[in-house]
């Protein structure tokens, strides 16, 4: 098995992009990401999208881009596991080259979101719910989320302001990031009084409905140094993917992500590190108590005690496990399939030392997180800046 | 990188199961193959599957059935190449293998497409079409395939009843298979008095709309004995995809599967094999026009001479070139996320010597071909049978 190392990176806005269609916003990504490895062509590519089908009218999303971006003839496809659809396809990638099947992968998140009416979206992002044993009894996403948050309050004794620190810091640090759809800053008072969408979650617990698109290239670790014009070359040092019951009344626990635990555990073992080495954290904050669990069962802080990580500071920029530093998917934006591409994509910014006003002074070790549904399949990746 | 073998296979009937869900449907095939396998538990679960969001309701669908068939807690995600989602799931399946991140991988493929409205299906369908470029003209999936057929007509001076040997040869083996869709036999005044769909195209050119699942085991080669209790072991001796662009008028030559070529020559390149090797073929007959330039595509037959084949019996059972052994997408079915699968379930039966009465007497060699769209996403598979 080859080490895989990541030698390109490229991202559109993320934000209602009416102006561009599903493939316009593939092949924006890609070409950037094409043109930061210093390639002109590839082996594969691998698109992460959950929607397209529903939402854009299009299916086979994999071979459009690939012809529309000028690779005809290369291998594509789309994977698809929900919101962790991005990291999904980025764990086919890794196999592609660790494997020997390909030598230069280029893999994609791409999502169009608001081109149909709310209520269309809405449905489709419940797609990701068990529909016999959720959606058919009412529940939509938003909803399977606040009865989590709801539990968590009711068994910790904390409020619902204490989860304010998180959209707080994640509006604080898209601020930074001109590729974010909210680069405003909020405040507790703001977060006090944001419109309730399913209580006790409110807007500013949430995650945006948007448009957007984010690649990197991949290619042999021992070829890394032929690409790109890098001080740091990025190595995938682990990538893992673990799943849990999607109904989440049928969990043995709903306020323990096992599979984060499962599948953060096995990315430490990967890459022979721990929780204590993670110099930034891209987590899945698509809902505020979805980044306490992360924090949580990833070995951040003990059960019904990963909200304290917020009120101490310690996720911020100069904090001891720093998250969402580009913005997360509450300020920087969800575009769900293209998420997991975002994460990695900011966190080879960090890592190369590209972050601008947002980088760390010391970031050389950096996890993502990608979860599809509301805590059913978790894909982990740490990533490791080599000189 | 290491070699992979198959050593378990499952499939369902395939037909109109309305009894069936989509969880069901993949459950009775995931729970098949391991039972072949001799294996009560996986690494990974991959899920070919075009439509599921569309006429299921269901997107999430690998970690759906992963946790269905007890299996909770391993890697799951679902491939997406339109009907060729079955080939790609299979082809990350083997990645996952020969990279050494997984030991055990089950690769399913299903689909569920008579739920719904067949104008709802007929949709669903076209959506591996390109969207604004095919479908905002009003093309349909037919009548894309109609416009090759009547083309090849015109340009090689046969007649519409020249496709007979195809659909009739596909019927005549689906006799024998309890799995197939369509058991009763044809005849060529049958196929003349057909049903016109999209002229030239008549219902007996038609791969049928249904439903079906079917899955395999995959493990590293070395430690195939371990499992199963088989005299042949089944290795993938080569697995490649290559594309073009979806809408036909973009083509160079819109009567040239430039992707079958492609995918074909890279895979006789990986296996060390030719044409003159292949003992089945099983091919992508959606449409009879298909079958014909997979041929030609492939090296079976100069440019307008697959035809030929049909006329010669050389597709038969007995023939040089035996396609479609167990009845082919046109008599088995086309469950379209499935069919990537059951065209590997076949071969294997064949090369296992477990076909029954259409059992070819010397099957050492089997190729698949699985298309998506109308010839934009080809995926080859060769298999070859060991003792």
């Amino acid at each position: 098995m080859r080490n895989v190392a990541i030698v390109g990176i490229g991202q559109t806005p993320v934000g209602e992009l009416w102006e561009k269609s599903i493939r316009h916003l593939g092949h924006d990504a890609v070409v950037a990401a094409m043109h930061d490895a210093g390639i002109e062509t590839a082996d594969a590519l691998y698109v992460g999208n959950m929607l397209s089908g529903e939402l854009a009218g299009q299916e086979h999303l994999a071979t459009l881009i690939a012809d529309f971006v000028g690779l005809r003839g290369i291998e594509a496809a789309k994977v698809e596991a929900a919101c962790a659809s991005g990291a999904a396809a980025l764990r086919v990638g890794v196999m592609a080259v660790a494997s020997g099947q390909a030598d230069v992968v280029i893999v994609a998140g791409v999502e169009k979101m608001t081109d149909t009416p709310i209520d269309e979206t809405t449905a489709g992002l419940a797609l990701a719910a068990d529909q016999e044993y959720e959606v058919a009894e009412g529940a939509t996403f938003v909803a399977l989320n606040a009865m989590l948050m709801q539990r968590y309050m009711h068994e910790y004794g904390v409020s619902h302001r204490d989860f304010a620190p998180f959209p707080i810091n994640a509006h604080a640090n898209a601020r930074n990031n001109p590729f974010a759809m909210f680069r405003s800053p909020i405040t507790l008072d703001k977060y006090e009084k944001a419109t309730v969408i399913a209580p006790p979650i409110n807007i500013l617990d949430s995650s945006p409905v948007c448009d957007g698109a984010a690649a990197v290239v991949l290619v042999p670790l021992e070829r890394a140094r032929e690409f790109g014009r890098h001080k740091r070359i990025v190595r995938v040092a682990a990538s893992v993917t673990a799943t849990d019951t999607i109904a989440i009344h049928d969990r043995r626990d709903p306020l323990f992500l096992e599979a984060a635990y499962l599948s953060s555990q096995r990315a430490y073992a990967q890459a022979g590190l721990g929780p204590e080495d993670i110099d930034l954290f891209e987590l899945h904050d698509a809902f505020s108590i979805m980044s306490v669990l992360s924090l949580e069962a990833c070995g951040f802080a003990p059960r019904g005690r990963g909200i304290e990580l917020g009120q101490s500071g310690a996720i911020t920029l100069g904090g001891k496990i720093p998250i969402t530093t580009m913005g997360g998917l509450k300020a920087r934006g969800h575009p769900v399939g293209a998420t997991g591409i975002y994460q990695v994509v900011e966190a080879v910014q960090q890592l190369r030392g590209e972050a601008g006003a947002n980088q760390l002074p010391h970031a050389h070790v950096a996890m993502t997180q990608n979860i599809g549904g509301s805590g059913a399949t978790i894909i982990t990746h740490i990533l490791v800046g080599e000189e």
